[in-house]
């Protein structure tokens, strides 16, 4: 279920609609179409739920005449309650069963007079929807609205970035907690389910995600969770997080020692690791680009000869949604600014031995770059 | 997250993707395109979760002399290690960043020579892989898999029927134990709150969706929680439901008192609802109209002068979703035929003041029908 948007203040979205319009106007983009999910979340305050049934806020771009309107079932109305309609200057348009509401979107668009020959769709818009939208435009050319919006929800305001460190504390809190959880004997999923416990007690509202990574599970960067026993000596990456309330996520992961490590090379690889994480932060500043980060992250491993061993992107934006821009890879070559959130997650994986990840979310701010997670980031050995 | 489908047997996987390939062929469709969601788990045994990272896949029509081919990210192929790609003469084919994998797709539709003038993708398909594959296909119309896929969707098979009586009896169970939840002085939202757990604790994998509608919320179909307390007298309407193990989906509302109803016209009017949602299961048989049920459900209600109170559609088809095919509506003039399975759920929503809604999931059956919801219909009168 949505986990819905953060309660905010008119002003502050009255001001995203504004940005958005204006920004479509610049790509030469006719209206956005945003179906229900995190864009419409960040737009109007309410992420929306439906699947089957059309809800969507048509946005005409910068210069037309048409105000923005909100087209939502009449079933549904209800869910949007608290979209401040009337102070965004925004309609409500609902349907019932039996009408068609992608007709009612192209009407919209075009009743005044002309008729657009460029919309840009929410990226998580369902085909149901994309393909009727499309037969219904059919003058139209679809493009995505992900390439518009991204523009606005890289660059987080205050109260977002507030809400990334409460976010950041409530996981840290988790961590903290990880000798209550992460015991010898154990399985990765009995572990994983006092771990999704204790993200909801530490104030998130789902358990989004929660990988426990042990031993030769720890080095496949995307295992969750099995029923492997966690022995002694085992490391155990757990990489953890979820939305709180008004739906900014958080995501940590620290790597564990189930007492010191069994494997021989953990020590001085996981330093190694320690030491690219450290270097990929302080690369972070107003003007550096993702790609530097990137390659700040690897060199360090590079030079250790685990290259190889680094096998996924260094970091991800992250906000309304865990995964967002900006992505932090070689080949990204954007300004970082102030306000952009992202995290530095590099990662080192002995196949068929071992993994470890250090992973914190980290803000750019004028003076540099601001962490929202402070565990520490030392190889954590729990009593066994 | 994913719930995952059902655990399935390669031969009966095996027999959906040959429907479905022979169904496409049959509504000249050159292959199916299906991203994750339960279509996928519907036709390989796994959800997927990616969103970002196109995962797809690839069957094309029977007649075709290629294999079907599972595209996924590299970084997530350990999540489809279930699919039994052999047993289904499956091509598992990663891709890595930096790759197109929406050319990877266009790509094996085009390596027997042809290029497809036909491509159906999921329903669920967000559009963020949907436009690029229609650049990547420029010549191939794309239409919606849904059409195809719930000829196959709506035919349960035995283990299909199973699973939602399993589901059934844990809602049931749920519903059992209201009078711990529900009782005067809480809130709505504090009521929900131990009915998700209750929900899981009794054998669901998550609380997909709580609605605990307390006098006139009661009246708002579609209202979920809220922070009103519940007062003696009220009537409350609490429709729960969510996945079990396997990912079929339970979905049950049954219509609570607080000691006798506050408002006098209660349990008249609860008469009629209960006739009419008795009317409309007993009009289930093999041959049937989902129009035909709608009506039986309707004539009661209109006939003692609710008609304009009872403002929604009377059921719709569940499985691995909550909502798919058949919905019971007027129009729809399909045949029932055994092993279909949809909820019929009248109301009466007396606006500003209280409403009522009874809800059962049954099964078509050859001798007409079954229901997986067995508590009691009566107005249940909690103690106060």
């Amino acid at each position: 279920m949505s986990t819905g948007a953060m309660k905010q203040d008119p002003t502050v979205l009255s001001a995203r609609l504004q940005r958005a319009a204006e920004t479509a106007a610049s790509a030469d983009i006719d209206a956005l179409l945003i179906s229900p999910g995190s864009d419409l979340g960040y737009l109007i305050g309410v992420d929306g739920e439906s699947f089957e049934r059309l809800s969507c806020l048509v946005l005409p771009a910068a210069g037309s005449a048409a105000p923005p309107v909100l087209v939502v079932p009449k079933l549904e109305e209800l869910g949007y309650a608290e979209v401040p309609a009337g102070e965004l200057g925004m309609e409500m348009a609902t349907w019932v069963d039996g009408q068609d509401p992608h007709r009612m979107v192209a009407d919209l668009l075009s009743r005044d007079g002309g008729s657009p020959s460029r919309v840009a769709v929410a990226d998580a818009m369902p085909a149901l929807h994309t393909l009727p939208l499309r037969s219904a435009l059919p003058d139209a050319e679809q493009v995505l609205a992900g390439s518009v919006l991204r523009e606005l929800r890289m660059r987080k305001d205050a109260a977002e970035i507030q809400a990334l460190r409460d976010a950041g504390a409530a996981i840290d809190r988790v961590h903290a907690r990880m000798s209550e959880f992460l015991r010898v004997g154990r399985t990765e999923a009995e572990v994983g389910a006092d771990i999704s416990r204790a993200i909801v007690e530490e104030g998130h509202t789902a358990a989004e995600f929660v990988i426990v990574g042990s031993g030769p599970n720890g080095a496949s960067p995307h295992h969750a969770l099995s029923e492997r026993v966690i022995h002694e000596g085992d490391v155990v990456v757990v990489d953890i997080g979820g939305p709180i309330p008004g739906g900014y996520n958080s995501d940590c992961t620290r790597t564990y020692s189930l007492g010191e490590p069994r494997e021989s090379d953990v020590r001085e690889t996981y330093g190694v690791l320690q030491a690219a994480q450290r270097a990929a932060v302080e690369a972070v500043r107003p003007g550096a680009t993702p790609s530097e980060v990137d390659a700040a992250a690897r060199e360090p491993i590079a030079r250790a000869g685990f290259g190889d061993y680094f096998v996924h992107r260094t970091g991800h934006g992250i906000g309304l949604d865990v995964h967002e821009e900006p992505y932090i890879m070689g080949g990204n070559e954007i300004s970082l600014e102030p306000g952009m959130a992202f995290s530095i997650e590099p990662g080192i994986y002995q196949q068929g031995h071992w993994g470890a990840r250090i992973e914190d979310i980290v803000v750019v701010t004028e003076q540099g770059v601001e962490s929202v997670n402070n565990q520490p980031h030392e190889l954590v050995v729990l009593p066994t």
